[in-house]
């Protein structure tokens, strides 16, 4: 396909994506936009780290260890080598095991596990530098953004994991990067990725939702390389007739594509999560915080909250008697009854003893969700009524994490040490925080990926 | 999950379906489903093998090779080994780059080609019997079929690709059979096949077609492995509510699933491809090759040819000028003026020259498509005007290759070696034709395997 061929046979907005996509140098990205895309490193390498030893993570390992490959990257958190296909699978189903990963926020969208999990391992094997990588993820960010709010929240109500039907597209943009594509190469590399989008909801709550983001990322890696060798798609697989857009959603708004392309980077409107569960919780997590923080309520004290939450949040996270630390993610009550009770609401909260504490039960029996059209789905009102007859409320519009309610760079930083100190040590792990700050420096990924093994694990 | 609670959790057709796949035994197949099996297998190594240097191949083959795996099967038609995975997409995408592959008639599925393409390499590695294999491609065409039964048509005609989508259901089936999984397993392997449904119809004229099949197949093997290990995925992944059913189609018939399983074989309804292009243009080829041979016409006498085809037909190969031999196989046109001028219309006639052929070129003229609703896509009225004036007209009930009017198993074997002798050599092809027919014989698939490997090819 030569560039006119696109420029004939590929939609306008198609056609915008994939020259931003080739022709932005690494260099030409914001420096504020490369700081976000650190952010996002940090936060990555945490929660990806922390879950090496996790049971989805370690039965894909093994799988591919049985499957075999060169050794180009690393499995994240163990000194095991896979090819960068396999690592892209088996480091994106780390990253999104414990749900603790970064989210576009108007989407829901898990832009970073598709990125990075393509990306770091394409980088450390083709020896790229710190800023190709960085750059990779901020351009790829964009394009798995604006494809998600081009069809959300048509496609997602229709049962579709976002993750794993746009994370195709942003991992095969870094990839392609990161690849050296042409326009028209890339034409066919989105393409290829477009047509692997898949991941059901109804996965929710078990492996196979970490598997859509592994696979995503998987994906993308794959249509990269296809792509390169001569690999070819439809030219027009997102917005054709019977393309990924038609066929995926009752609508699209493909403006959301280019509006602002390059001026506005979607980034900044990335969310970090404080909470280790569904991102549809953390307000009401927050709004229970408020009642421990600031006026000292303990669960003794509590007759009834009752949590007013968008429908969606309790379609999502309705679950009333979660039977395992995994279910318990989708659980808000489950959530906020830890909240208030110990205060902390990290990875380490939601174990399969946690779900099935006495206290932790009579909290939950007496939190009610209530559906509420009326309120966004960033937002939530707590009203606790005290044993003692007393009445309060608690109001969060925007939860922590939000990009209206950022976490500091400190902030992330404590919730990296708290993950990773476990697997890495403190030493090595602030070795790795330091390593992450200066990345764009780095001539190498590969300095960041010894730094991210350790010593003594297979 | 235990047996009791996929009683629990999983819709009762489902729950049959996984019954079905994990406790018929090999032997209790009827013999004439395992004939048909045999049929398949043979038709399957022909369109595979004589595919074997196709660009899309190819390219998929060696990017396999630069990525590595263990040695544990072979990519068919050279000797590259590669792993199990890997060679269910280089088998797939092979096994349906020609557009030759059979096809369940009333779906528009290919079952055979993520069937075999999964099922033989594992079979090959785990030291498996032909017996067993067989057995496996004929329940797992059961559970593909009637996937596709219970979505057709409202699924594809929102743009989905069969094969790519009920395709991964049927080689999980296969791969769940031959690692022995257990019933609760397997809803775990169906999960993870479902959720990796995926392939759009935009993709139709490209490599991304067949890689589609290839995708399918290894989709299978890797749902298969994971479950195996105990990777989970939801219990009513296929009927729940953002299931694949649900997210992916209008409308579905689930008693379809179930109606009639284990005495009524889907198998019995594959048509074979004597013609090397989209099944839906076959009855127009018949039509044509009537006016040749019964009536002795040529193009010389060809003033007009009207092609009265149901709305589908135009719609999936109405194109008018194609410019590859590839998009010729996307073309009634072009296919019925080439089965007048030549009388073939196998894998040879679909080359960049014959396209552009002068001759061809100005009979394609002179042929029209004309939609007509009330025509089925199984047949085809062609209306002949010749220049002297006389008309005549041929009609298709059930063309060639079709249920109706089946495939000897002898018509099977000669377009076999059309496309097998010019790799292997016709003794070479004699021998895995015989080998193919006692394949119920076979004690480990191997022997078909070292057969099919040609002697100096890589």
């Amino acid at each position: 396909m030569s560039d006119a061929e696109l420029d004939d046979r590929t939609a306008s907005e198609t056609r915008r994506l994939l020259d931003f996509l080739t022709t932005v140098g690494s260099g030409d990205v914001p420096e504020a936009v490369i700081h976000e895309s650190k952010r996002c490193l940090l936060d990555y390498l945490g929660v990806t780290i922390a879950a090496a030893d996790e049971p989805a993570v370690t039965i894909a390992r093994r799988q591919y260890e049985a499957l075999g490959g060169h050794p180009q990257t690393r499995a994240l958190g163990t000194s095991v080598r896979l090819r960068v296909t396999d690592a892209a699978m088996v480091n994106g189903i780390a990253a999104h095991a414990f749900d603790f990963d970064d989210t576009h926020v108007p989407t829901i969208l898990h832009p970073t596990t598709p990125l990075y999990s393509a990306g770091l391992g394409l980088a450390d094997w083709l020896g790229r530098s710190g800023l190709d990588l960085l750059a990779s993820h901020a351009v790829g960010y964009e394009v798995g953004a604006r494809a998600s709010l081009a069809l959300y929240p048509e496609h997602y109500d229709a049962g579709w994991h976002m993750t794993g039907t746009t994370g195709p597209l942003a991992a095969a943009t870094a990839s392609a990067r990161l690849l050296g594509l042409t326009a028209a190469q890339a034409a066919h590399c989105l393409g290829l990725a477009a047509t692997q989008a898949s991941g059901h909801r109804e996965q929710f709550g078990t492996m196979a939702k970490p598997f859509h983001a592994g696979h995503a990322a998987s994906a993308g890696v794959l249509a990269a390389m296809f792509a390169k060798e001569g690999f070819t798609a439809a030219p027009d697989s997102i917005q054709g007739r019977r393309g990924m857009f038609a066929v995926m959603s009752t609508r699209s708004t493909v403006s959301d594509l280019v509006d602002g392309l390059g001026d506005r980077w979607e980034i900044f409107r990335n969310g970090v999560k404080p909470y280790a569960c569904g991102v549809v919780i953390h307000p009401t997590i927050d709004s229970v915080r408020q009642f421990r923080e600031k006026d000292g309520v303990s669960a003794d004290d509590v007759e009834q909250i009752e949590l007013s939450v968008n429908p969606l949040v309790v379609e999502l996270t309705g679950r009333l008697e979660p039977r395992t630390g995994l279910e318990g993610k989708f659980s808000a009550v489950f959530a906020c009854a830890i909240a208030l009770i110990d205060g902390k609401v990290g990875e380490a909260a939601f174990t399969d003893a946690n779900v099935t504490r006495p206290d932790v039960r009579a909290l939950m029996d007496r939190i009610r969700l209530v559906p509420d059209a009326a309120i966004d789905h960033t937002k939530a009102v707590a009203t606790l009524i005290t044993r003692d007859g007393k009445t309060s409320e608690s109001r969060v519009a925007h939860a922590s994490g939000t990009p209206e309610n950022r976490l500091s760079d400190g902030d992330l930083a404590a919730k990296f040490h708290d993950l990773v100190d476990p697997v890495l040590g403190g030493a090595q792990a602030a070795e790795l925080e330091a390593l992450t700050w200066r990345m764009d420096e780095l001539a190498d990924v590969a300095a960041l990926m010894s730094a991210a093994t350790p010593l003594t694990r297979d």
